[in-house]
């Protein structure tokens, strides 16, 4: 497991997590985060985006470390909760770093960040906005459009945001009450391959600008989401090529005017620093006839693999007998629930001498995992997580 | 929401709930849970089969006073790790109560539960006869068959058990090494509907049961698994008429020579006990043309809705607005996740006066629901619970 032949991932990243591991005992299933590979990704998602203000969304790893090393660099924060909110000032971020991307808030919640001294907030109702008005007097807001149709990895459905028109009325609603209304915002998805995803909404963006400024409400800030990828078991496209051609589309309907830029990055900054480490707790077939086995590992979709629901993330996995004879696999959790299954539909191919007690090392695993782990489903603990810096010491 | 009017839930239970709601304040979300009625499913489930002993899935809910109340009532208990072997322990069971039910364990956790002095495993491979074996000597073990077909609402799909000519084997294999294979179990998946379900299981472990006869494997255990539906938004069928299938059907097939009869029910001791109040976060429309609301809570599949995947499990729901005009919603959760959406495909229908800041409060919510949680997602909590008893006083 020492060498990363034939992997798309990165081997300076992969040659320091194995380093330590090769040299300190964890107790598996662990979360092995590399913070030189978050700095090196927020390097080039800053070189890819030089006019963009990367605010991380905290809700892809909220390791403390790894917030802190993105204060130190200089980064902004996307958040969701109070308890984001709360972990983000403890790590050194000020509270003008700090946006409030939810558009679904509590009272309270508001009243909490307004305390907290956050002063942008993300919405996409007229409720929304008079409850900022009230709670967070003063504050800037931006509207979150609707994105109907996308061609994400994980697309978010017609949850969040509004439709132009709708964006409108709020923006006017929130003028209206003393906010102060800066922009727009969409999210295009998680996880998109396509470095063309952006453009329809940077279109319509542009659209609903000129109906603002109509309004005498000038387009100040466009808030371009998350969707940045990250390599699984496929390279994704460089980063580049996502800067170029967002760039290219937002000179063409904003170049006389260009609005303050955010973007919302988080697998992209995180999911290649990690690497999860579990042990096989099994390997067996359900009848003699079966030419598929089951290899159960001691992470499952509730302590760890959450993202594997619907298997459209695809880890890449190392084991101590690559390179052997291979054969297909379903890829289980360690609980006695029969959804914890990670790989079926379209099953691994693992080798053959895959057995119980060996260790899987799964690459890309620093995002979505540690957060969404269950508290005690099972009984199964939340998944441990540990940071290590250049050279190789925990941090 | 002070009577359960059309409500197919218990009238008493809710009361209670309702009694203590009333006269407490709870943040939102919280699961609250009455367990004067965990006592009297206990009840109703050893009168329907009053053959069986009754050893509780802890993983329908590993809260320490329902625990607790079922050790009072002379429960054992189906564990799944080594993390509810010491929750059991703690709550006062003794370790011949306690069953490790789950067929994948590593080998510190067999030496875990044998240092506690567990002595009754599930297996339903080699591999793991050997290591208990090694790691708990002298151990009973039964081998879970696997279940192929099945109707239940929540499936185990192929993940557990083994055919029966590969069950003989693993039993022998226990025997030679010095084990004792006292049976088999099967589990015929989660909240089945008909009482009819366990025969064809049955039926195969009669044909089992005379394969391992003739290697001198005299059946002395039969665990039945769990399966015992609880009520959602539709009745469940009476508990006593699962009771009088099975016992015909294992009058037909072990009358000669009954077994020692185990089974494992989850939710039908615990689901009914529970109601989750939630807080409405926000009610919006996506455009000035959608007819369907959205209606977010303040809990979602993160934080105590995860039997919501599939949309299998449809809870009843009680508003403040109840019996007024009703339209279509799509149900979801607070995280800024695109699949944190509890009810889509088939929405429900909500008062159009429902609105932020008012209640919902969830029937039936007593299973798989706070362990389930995630235990920081998006910086949300886990789902807080608090267990009340007769008279309506927490406990």
């Amino acid at each position: 497991m020492k060498t990363l032949e034939g992997s798309i991932h990165n081997q300076q990243t992969y040659q320091r997590l194995v380093h330590y591991l090769s040299t300190n005992e964890v107790p598996t299933p662990c979360l092995l985060i590399d913070v030189q590979t978050v700095r090196e990704r927020f390097a080039a998602l800053r070189s890819a985006l030089p006019d963009a203000e990367i605010f991380y969304a905290v809700k892809a790893n909220p390791q403390p470390e790894v917030v802190r090393v993105l204060v130190e660099l200089g980064a902004s924060f996307d958040v969701a909760s109070p308890g984001e909110i709360q972990l983000c000032l403890e790590q050194g971020a000020t509270p003008d770093r700090i946006s409030y991307g939810n558009t679904l808030k509590k009272r309270s919640d508001i009243a909490f960040a307004h305390e907290a001294g956050v002063r942008l907030f993300a919405t996409d109702s007229t409720v929304d906005v008079a409850n900022i008005a009230e709670l967070a007097p003063g504050a800037s807001v931006f509207c979150r459009l609707l994105v109907s149709s996308t061609s994400a990895t994980q697309p978010f459905g017609r949850k969040f945001g509004c439709s132009g028109d709708m964006a409108v009325d709020v923006l006017t609603t929130a003028k209206r009450l003393g906010l102060d209304p800066v922009g727009l915002s969409f999210h295009v998805g998680s996880q998109h391959l396509s470095p063309e995803a952006w453009q329809e909404q940077i279109e319509e963006s542009a659209r609903v600008a000129a109906k603002l400024a109509a309004e005498d409400i000038p387009l100040r800030l466009l808030n371009l989401g998350g969707g940045f990828p990250a390599s699984y078991q496929e390279k994704s496209p460089e980063i580049g090529m996502f800067g170029t051609a967002i760039g290219r589309c937002l000179d063409t309907h904003f170049g006389q005017a260009m609005p303050r830029l955010l973007i919302e990055p988080g697998r992209a900054l995180v999911a290649e620093a990690g690497l999860l480490r579990t042990e096989v707790v099994n390997v067996s077939r359900r009848t003699y006839e079966d030419d598929v086995r089951w290899v159960y590992l001691d992470a499952g979709r509730y302590n760890g693999f959450a993202e594997c629901e619907g298997e459209g993330i695809r880890y890449e996995l190392r084991t101590e007998h690559d390179g052997k004879p291979v054969g297909p696999v379903v890829l289980a959790g360690p609980t006695c629930d029969g959804d914890d299954v990670m790989y079926q539909k379209h099953p691994y191919q693992l080798p053959v001498d895959l057995a119980a007690g060996d260790r899987v090392d799964v690459l890309g695993f620093g995002a979505y995992s540690t957060s969404f782990a269950s508290v005690f489903f099972n009984g199964f603990a939340p998944l441990t997580a540990l940071c290590i810096d250049d050279p190789g010491r925990a941090c």
